[in-house]
């Protein structure tokens, strides 16, 4: 059945009803522009993230729920890394006529139960419809204290560098889906999507971010959605640094091919969080629950080096998104 | 030449160095999320736009000036139906692989200059590659003195029903554009845009709505975005009122058609206010330059009509939304 936009309207603004998230929203659907209240010694943060079918998730790869879900947790992901809390979420929604409904309602319901996980209320957005599959683009508000966001632009000579989780999974799986479609992950729907959770369904390093920038720990944060060899280099061009990378010390899953280097370096939307912190200060293994990993230092100067196990020095030149550029 | 979405990223960090707007962007550009200031006592407004190639524009048909133009116009029109002073603007930006360099210059290049206009600071957004025309998502941010933000819900029985400016002209222009192609409005280039400034360059009323906040005089407020029928449908069904629309009072472009009461009814994209304000307190007949005329008064109920020059009332259905939803 095709779905109208004013059907699809009415749809977001009940089901987005529910959890009022942090209380910031005074006004939300319905008006011309959401109304956000900014409590004292706060400041806004605001991140968009495209999320196109053919370019950012394929419909016959994807299920409609792990778009809905990693459609928000692109931009949940970017609070993260700047040590916020998220709030509030606007999802602009353009729709082929002919889209099933049973799609849409997928994609809304996994998306705001991510929302209500993180207390973030859906407030606003726009729809329309698509002459060329699903386009969404979602934004998502959050609050830090004033003056104390993680950026890119604090990482030091002497700073350790840490990752969350693992790298390359989320790549990797792309890569099977694109040789073998669906069929590469295993015969059932259902498993093949929860033992990849990690592409399917990414969860925010929220708690991870907030607890750095507690702690007053990290001196700078990006969240792994280009590549680690992409956005270390973000890290070191915004802080005017280098880094070195030890290869042997990057996490990766298990089960991966030996070729899974290649994509724990350079592959995109593993959604962990990648921060700086002085060398002096050691960190616990577990933050929040989440795995932490030392993987190499920051350096003088402005390159990238990737150490390998034999002590072999070698550039690590930013590949991640030129690589995954057409995805 | 194609446009690599580094390059791109490049031209718009270049490109929006400029202006600093009203001071509120900490940190744009750059970082995983941007940090805007919130100055005590104000609230945040939030509005997001799609402009879709083939949905809301046609590259054959708008020049990537008018594209950029009414791209960042449709936000600003928002803030503006809001009472808002705008303050940052977030763009998304998908662009076909063979699009020309100077297409994106000259789209970039309008946006900025109505983005300085307004002193607006373009703050970030996502770059990606599109596999079907260009597509655009505006987030424009704004702020209002807290709890005064003008809502769609303030209507009451008794008030009178004013629009700035003249309607109709946008569709107007759109059905000879869809009739004759971009002949059907005069030979030359130049003056086909100049002689129809407010379809391809609409100039958001955001002085009129920041006039009637300041005053307290609009008891609700929206932009004419989707056709005055539906606009005010949406002030009746939030205020939970009806409406009586006086035809012969509906500000009309001289030179349109007999035709042209359709248009000034239902046609969209004239980025007009339509507001509401007291019938006991008499409203100038310009508000920062800008004609204002009252075209009817809100009454009991839920319904809306529109009353002829013979004194006949027939019924007022919203239709401006359905009719153009192809556009």
């Amino acid at each position: 059945m095709p779905l109208t936009e004013k059907a699809l309207i009415r749809r977001i603004r009940r089901q987005a009803k529910a959890p009022r998230g942090r209380g910031v929203v005074r006004t939300g659907i319905g008006d011309d522009a959401a109304v956000l209240e900014c409590p004292a010694g706060f400041e806004v943060l605001l991140t968009t993230d495209f999320s196109l079918e053919g370019v950012h998730f394929r419909r016959e790869w994807h299920p409609p729920d792990s778009v809905g879900h990693r459609c928000l947790a692109r931009g949940l992901s970017d609070i993260a890394a700047m040590g916020g809390e998220p709030t509030a979420a606007f999802l602009s929604l353009a729709l082929p006529a002919d889209l099933a409904q049973i799609w849409v309602d997928r994609f809304m319901t996994a998306l705001l139960r991510l929302a209500k996980q993180f207390e973030v209320q859906l407030a606003g957005g726009d729809t329309a419809e698509s002459t060329a599959g699903v386009l969404a683009d979602i934004v998502v508000v959050g609050r830090v204290p004033a003056g104390k966001a993680l950026l890119r632009s604090g990482a030091r000579s002497g700073d350790s560098i840490y990752v969350t989780g693992e790298l390359g999974r989320s790549a990797w799986i792309l890569s099977l889906l694109r040789e073998g479609g669906l069929a590469a992950l295993g015969a059932k729907a259902k498993s093949r999507y929860t033992a990849h959770a990690p592409h399917f369904y990414p969860q925010p390093r929220v708690a991870v971010g907030r607890w750095l920038r507690e702690q007053g720990l990290a001196t700078a944060a990006i969240d792994v959605s280009d590549g680690l060899s992409t956005d270390l280099g973000h890290i070191c061009a915004e802080s005017g640094v280098g880094a070195l990378v030890r290869e042997a010390a990057i996490p990766r899953p298990s089960g991966l091919p030996t070729s899974s280097l290649h994509y724990a370096l350079h592959g995109g939307e593993d959604y962990e969080l990648l921060f700086t912190a002085p060398g002096s200060r050691p960190l616990p293994s577990k933050i929040a629950g989440v795995r932490v990993t030392r993987i190499g230092e920051i350096i003088r100067g402005r390159d990238m080096w990737l150490v390998d196990s034999h002590g072999q020095r070698k550039p690590l030149p930013p590949r991640g998104w030129e690589h995954f550029s057409g995805r």
